[in-house]
This record gives structure tokens, C-alpha cells and sequence, in this order.
């Protein structure tokens, strides 16, 4: 099989490291913006050849790992250029924008919208590692538009690498997404921010930082390249959590205000709740060690 | 040496458990206003005996891990009650406050106001782990009021279980720690109460929740119990760093509200500057695995 990846960084390289080691023979083919990441990628073994756009009409399989304002100019020239049995597959954090740039492509049926919950805090080919897409969840979105043939040969594929699938639709992933993973970013910057601003003497925050604050402040490590157009195509959705969270903010600092430290009691109570789902999370990710016989 | 630990929780318990694997020969008892909690200590061998206040004229070290709206009622009475060489240190997340209450108390000598930048989201005796103050910084407050010969007996323990101290101000203690702990904290609750409150169907909740949502949300696990007498006791600082986090937060939505996107960049870009510090962090931690020869 042939596989081209559109953008070999982070979530690209990855995809190509478990793409070799779970399926023997595969070639692949890396093209990137970034002539320097090209480079690294190949030296780094991610991929095996450079390659450019002119070279995609022989692809099997095209993944489209690059950040989603880009996607949605690019997907379109990939969908014109690929052959008739070619699958393209997108990884971006955002689906409605995407589906609806192609929605009327003539090769629409080739494309496969889906988001990876995988990724770390960092980026470029080197951030690549193994067993990244392992036991993770890959949202599709609109499969009943992909071409029966053509999204059973990239489930094929995302089993080999032990992902897990779940379908939904794109206006429900972009809605729910904004909550559990677009609004975690931007309290994490402005924590960040935050406390930045403050400690010009940032001897202090080394020793009074503890792993709480790692913790929560992990995600303003992340790439504005990635994340500002993230935050662009989910305008709507991201300001509606963003809204909720300032208000929950503002009713937190007025019983603070009010020394209605009881009431504040209640409500950290409530939310301790974060645990039982948090466990959920875990026990999924055993449920599905459990299903792969791992 | 005999030693009370008085709240024989997460803190407390670890502090126990440390203590018995670096002093040999140590004796500790245990005092807890929860009755469960205490046979649970006994039973998980975190202490040798169960006793109460009436006893705590036996002790060579009192250690004091208990809420901060509890300590500054406790200490007195246990200052009251100890004898000379007795040294009372407390292991609470504010600092002024318990140096004010008894700032002008006949004992005030024996006290050593100490804050451990060490724990986990979890409480209780069970919650208790070996080597949790290992490496850890400890912060200890106007040393200089403290007995020389009492605050070098409590430097030697420190030192036992491989702890690093750092003097500052209380002052200064409670500002700096309602940046790096405190904030975290109140951006972690309601970032888990704005997620649950929309999300009342978790199933989505667990798909599309990765590890970054984890990251940000672990600290709304935490006890409030523990931390709403934080809030109240550190409310001057707490209040001033929770405007300015609304504040940057509503900046941050302004610049998505005017599509200003380049602004965003900009603004994720500068704080990724966070990463420095973070490695500064590690690499403190590092520099201290060095300086204990590990």
C-alpha cells in the first residue's frame, strides 16, 4: 500500500511510525510545507521518500495531518489529484468547515473525516512517537458520504493500529469537542498568561510550582500554529464554553467576594463528581485494552 | 524521638510514612478528629498508636496536617501543651494567617511554619504514599522566630527524607502561591463544573475526552474540605490573581469575538514561554535528584 501524509509532524509522523509498524511493506510518502521537517522526517525514518503533490495520484491511502485552515484549502486539490480507489483521510480537531468545503467535490465519496483523541503538548516530526493512536478513540464523522469500499479500507487500517472508532456527526463532534478539549486550552494559555505576567521573578514560580500547576498549565505548551485556526473555525461553539466558563469564574470570585465560603464548599463538592467521569475515561481506555486482547 | 502527627491524611500519612523509612527507631502517634481515619492509619501501619491531645506533652516533634482554617485554632492549644524542646511544625498551604495567630504567644519559639509544595489530588490516610516529600521543595516561613536549636532539629529531619528548603516572607508565601497553586485550583473546578454542567450526557463526555482534558481538570478532584479554608484564609491574593485570569480570558475572547486571529497567535505564542519555566521546574528537579547524590 501506498500512503501519502500531507504534513509529517506531531500527529503525521506518529501515524506513519505505527502505519510501519503495524502493517509490513507499506511505503510512504511525506510532503510538508516545511522543506526542514521534510528532511528531518525522512531522517528520523518517519517516512520513507519525500514527495510532492505532483506525486499524489499515486496514493492509496493520503492522511492530512496539517492545521485546519490549511486542510480546507488543501483536501480539495488532493481530492482533484488522487485516483479513483484512493481513500483521503483528515485528522483535524474541527469537522464542520471541512465536510462542508467538499460537501459537492465530484470525489467526495473518497474522503474520510476524522479526528484522533491522541496528541501531546508538542509538535514538528521530532514530537513523533510510537503507539500514539493505540487504544485511542477516532471520531468519523459523515461516513454514510465515503464510499462503502473506500471507509472500510481505513477501518482496516485504524484497527491494525489499535484504534477504537466512534461515529458521530460534525456538528455534534465540533459542539462537544469545544468543551473537552478546545476551552481546556484556552484556560491553560491564559493560566499561563496569567502567572507569567505576575512572576517577572520566575525563580519564585520554580520553587513554589508544584505538579498541580504542571498539570494545568501542561496545554500552553501547545503550537498557535495549530491551535489559532482551531480556535477560528469553532468560533461559535468555543465562545459558548468560553462564555459559561467566565460567568462560572465571575459566580466563583463573588462568593469569595461575599465570604460564602460554604456555598463554595457546595459547589467544589459538585464538581468532585469530575472524578467519577475521569474514572470513566480510564475504564474505558482498560475496556478497550480489554477488546484488543492487549 | 516521639512524634505526633496531628490529621493523619494525605499529607500527614505520607509524612509518617517517609519518616519511619528514613529515622529508624521513631515512634509515632497519630491524633485525627475522625475517628475512621485514624484506626485506618493504624491499620495501614502509618502510625504506631492512636492518641489524642491530652498526651502531646510526650512529644519531641508535633507535625500539623490538618485544614488551615483548623490549624490556626489548633496550634495555640498544642503550643499550650507541648514541652520546651518541642518543636510544633505546620504543613499548611497559607502562611500569614497561622504566623499572625500566634505571633505573640509565649510559645511562638517552638513553632516552625513550614509549607511542603508536595501532594496529590487525593486525601485521606489511603490516599497517604512513600516518598511523596522526596526532592520536594519545602518553604518555611520566619525562620528567624524559631528556637535556632529547634529549627535545626526539624531542617535535620527535613533533610532525612530528602526534602530541599527555601526561606521566604509569609507575605510573600501566600501572594506567590495564589499564582502557581491557588489559581490552578479555582481554573481546574470550574473548568470541570462548565464541562459537567453542559455535557449531562457522559458518554460524550469519555469519547472525546483526551489526555489534555485530564491534565487540566485533575486538580478539581482535590478536597474542598482542604481548600475552601485556602480560599478563605488567602482571599486578598486569591481575589486579585482570579481578575486578572477574567481579565485575560475576556481579552482573549474579545480577540475571537473581532476575529482577530493574529492577535491570538500572538498571545499563545509569547505564553508558550512556559515551557522554559516548566523545564526550569524539571530541571530544578533534576538539579536537587544531583544534589541528594540519587
Amino acid at each position: 500500500m501506498k500512503v501519502f501524509i500531507v504534513g509529517i509532524g506531531l500527529i503525521g509522523g506518529s501515524f506513519a511510525l505505527d502505519l510501519k509498524a503495524g502493517i509490513p511493506g507499506i511505503s510512504i510518502a511525506g510532503i510538508d510545507g516545511n522543506e526542514d521537517h521534510l528532511k528531518q522526517a525522512l531522517e528520523l525514518g518517519l517516512i520513507d521518500r519525500m514527495s510532492t503533490m505532483e506525486d499524489i495520484h499515486d496514493a492509496d491511502l493520503v492522511y492530512l495531518a496539517i492545521p485546519v485552515d490549511a486542510s480546507i484549502k488543501v483536501l480539495p486539490e488532493v481530492l482533484d489529484r488522487v485516483k479513483d480507489d484512493c481513500v483521503v483521510i483528515d485528522a483535524g480537531s474541527t469537522k464542520e468547515n471541512i465536510c462542508r468545503v467538499v460537501e459537492d467535490h465530484a470525489k467526495r465519496r473518497n474522503f474520510l473525516a476524522a479526528h484522533p483523541i491522541a496528541g501531546t503538548e508538542f509538535s514538528g516530526p521530532q514530537a513523533a512517537i510510537h503507539g500514539l493512536f493505540r487504544n485511542k478513540t477516532n471520531i468519523i464523522c459523515e461516513v454514510e458520504k465515503t464510499a462503502f469500499k473506500l471507509q472500510e479500507k481505513a477501518l482496516e487500517v485504524f484497527q491494525k493500529i489499535g484504534m477504537r472508532i466512534r461515529y458521530m456527526d460534525a456538528r455534534s463532534h465540533d459542539r462537544h469537542i469545544a468543551y473537552v478539549s478546545h476551552l481546556s486550552h484556552i484556560s491553560s494559555f491564559m493560566l499561563g498568561k496569567t502567572v507569567l505576567e505576575k512572576e517577572k521573578n520566575e525563580r519564585d514560580i520554580f520553587d513554589l510550582a508544584g505538579s498541580g500547576f504542571a498539570s494545568t498549565v501542561r496545554l500552553a505548551k501547545s503550537s498557535p500554529a495549530m491551535w489559532a485556526p482551531i480556535f477560528s473555525q469553532n468560533k461559535k461553539n468555543v465562545l459558548e464554553t468560553l462564555n459559561e466558563y467566565i460567568l462560572n469564574l465571575q459566580h466563583f470570585r463573588k462568593l469569595m467576594q461575599e465570604d460564602n465560603f460554604d456555598q463554595l464548599y457546595q459547589e467544589m463538592d459538585r464538581t468532585n463528581h469530575i472524578k467519577e467521569v475521569l474514572n470513566g475515561i480510564n475504564k474505558n481506555e482498560e475496556l478497550k485494552l480489554q477488546e484488543n486482547g492487549k
